[in-house]
């Protein structure tokens, strides 16, 4: 792959300039070049996967634990699977070009709010291969040019995945720059990364909390926050037992390695006796160790103690915390305390309590009577999702290709001066 | 007023307490806090003309100029217009609540997206008073608490509004805490206040480019950049040349010390011998000094020679750069890499032309045909203004009361699972 993929400076001006051309593109003719991305995947799979092998190789060499090796891994099925990704996001309808509103001001001048790409959007991500074809289709027909930064890991992927979308872009005549591929994975270039601000619009960190950490004390460039989930759920007095079990036990067992599993359970004090041992059962039973408090523990000491660090994990294991609180009022605080703004569940049978939770729960997604794990892109309909945001600025909660536009003022006078 | 105030931490600690309150007052309620703000603002006029004054001696000592010390000082009328002001935020509509849009999932979730304030917003200002007013109303009305952090010359008058403020809000039975003020003038806690992430939302910077780019390159809090302009006009071939010299005049001298001044001129080459002398002529009768091109001197030798470094230069004063291009795609190129992504304007009977400007130059604003001095809140119809964002991440041009809000997912269900 060396020679294919230039300094981090020059990979990031001409996404810049590829991203000025492919603001005006229309709908189809994103979506041919769109096309040709995914034909030229599946094309270069071989390719592919030898240098997956590669990247395979080098991690179990270092000793990576299985699920990184499984996130790592590519086969047939999964470089398909990639194209077809590609593929379902060309489906989508552009959000482009949109007039959001449109106003004539008393001295004439006619104002239109229109939607427009972000520009260039910066995408730092850890050993997911996939991310690499699923950022660039998902910033690609939002209009925007993508600089990609994966983890060092999956360089040898990364950059074979990233080739042959290049290729695919070429043939379909629209600019191969406008996937930008950062090949060096040294924090440098990272560092580098975070401060070209004149060419990168928006910076997007996909990974652990550590990355994204680092990209918010760093970075230079507007930065969306992603995917911190230490999600609640709250057991209300009223709840209707069965029902909170088995949204209890989807929220934190269907997946544990994500975002929106549930982390901390907080249960209403008139409910705990009955509802903590048939809870501890359900989750036992799928090797789930709960961290309670001493309240709790009373009632079902075969749990583990919880210590004041509990309350703000995010365990993405088969762990989870569990407190006894007072009621509606307590639980509310209690989220708003240690959550991390991601989504949080209210199990009851009492509308007014589900409507306070709904209004006073300050995190992107609230639930009445459902489970954390609906917080994702296609749950929504949105049919692709390039992150979850948890700050407030710009997008919140699952974001798809309307939350990479921005939007611009036209204006149209003729001749009008300020008095 | 020393013992009024508290440390940096702790009012943002409590800002973010009352936001939280804050956030489910109903606009009346709202609304009858600010009444009882502008009172107090009216009530202590001579606090604050007192207070001002201890300002104002300070300033001359220190040797501010005139333009500055003008912005500082205040005297009864303008006590009454920032009162004035509090109450025309009143009569705005109130943006929070309001459903974006609603939706049913094939399983039956029901999910709709609900605008709710950002939280608290922090506001860092240099040496406007009013600022302090019109700063908390805006961000109070959008249900928002704010941290106000103002230049260490008006730390005196800022501090006698914000307390008649808070006696107001106290009057009002709303939290006065909705107001943080911080007094500390020094640099640290400026530091400080940008990385109270735990209690501050979004950061807004108003004043100088340096201040704007400390506050950008050192806050962990999502920025929302504000107000530098390097704004262009191009006079096309085909412009009519009395209504190109009206605008340039009105966009350079209508006032020189703000955003949406107009610095820089492109003239089409086919009309340069045409336009450069009348609008010259316009310019220096206004005290304007231009600095141009060497074709463009070559024409009108009277002009200043322009350096390199004119070409970037946002110069909030009577100046203003010239440079002839070869057309359209050459001024659009120029000002793509030259603007500061605020506000240009086409000055053209070529409606092609003009839509490929409007189209094809990436700046907040752009118009045809029009003075770039209307990018502005009040000129836009939105009552009220915090700044004009020239970032793309979540607001960009003026920035009204609906660009302080935020949204959320509010999700009801009846045991979802998922599968």
């Amino acid at each position: 792959m060396s020679g294919t993929f230039n300094s981090t400076d020059e990979i990031c001006r001409k996404a810049k300039e590829a991203s000025r051309s492919l603001a005006l593109f229309t709908a189809d003719r994103k979506n041919r070049a769109l096309l040709c991305a995914a034909e030229a995947i599946k094309e270069h799979t071989e390719d592919i996967l030898k240098a997956n092998e590669d990247d395979m190789v080098k991690a179990k060499a270092s000793g990576m634990n299985k699920g990184l090796l499984d996130r790592l891994y590519l086969d047939k099925k999964r470089v398909m699977s990639m194209a077809e990704g590609i593929l379902q996001v060309a489906e989508l309808k552009d959000p482009v070009g949109e007039i959001i509103e449109s106003f004539v001001r008393p001295n004439g001048l006619m104002i239109s709010k229109k939607k427009v790409p972000m520009g260039v959007c910066g995408i730092i991500y850890e050993a997911r291969p996939n991310v690499t074809a699923d950022a660039f289709a998902i910033c690609f027909k939002s209009g925007n040019a993508c600089v990609l930064k994966g983890g060092s890991a999956a360089v040898n992927s990364n950059a074979a995945i990233a080739s042959a979308i290049k290729e695919g872009l070429s043939k379909a005549e629209a600019d191969p720059n406008s996937l930008g591929f950062i090949e060096d994975t040294d924090r440098e270039s990272t560092v580098e990364l975070m401060k070209k601000k004149e060419y990168i619009d928006v910076l997007i960190p996909r990974g652990s909390a550590s990355l994204i950490e680092t990209v918010v004390n760093n970075s230079v460039i507007p930065v969306i926050e992603t995917g911190t989930g230490n999600c609640h759920i709250f057991v209300d007095s009223s709840a209707d037992l069965d029902e909170a079990r088995e949204i209890i036990v989807n929220a934190k067992t269907q997946r544990v390695g994500v975002c929106n599993a549930c982390e901390s359970l907080l249960i209403h004090r008139d409910i705990a006796e009955k509802a903590i041992p048939s809870i501890y059962k359900a989750l036992s039973e799928r090797g789930v160790e709960i961290f309670a408090d001493k309240e709790a523990l009373s009632i079902c000491p075969d749990m583990s103690e919880a210590g004041p660090e509990d309350w703000g994990r995010e365990y993405l294991d088969y762990k989870i915390s569990l407190k006894i609180v007072s009621g509606i009022d307590e639980a509310i605080a209690h989220i708003n305390k240690y959550s991390t703004g991601h989504s949080e569940s209210i199990i009851t049978e009492n509308e007014e309590n589900g409507e306070r939770f709904l209004n006073e729960v300050d995190s992107a997604c609230v639930y009445v009577n459902a489970s954390t794990r609906f917080t994702d892109g296609g749950e929504f309909g949105f049919g692709a999702e390039i992150g979850i945001s948890t700050q407030k600025l710009h997008a919140r909660g699952p974001m798809g290709l309307k939350e990479l536009t921005s939007y611009k003022y036209i204006i149209r006078g003729n001749g009008q001066i300020r008095p």
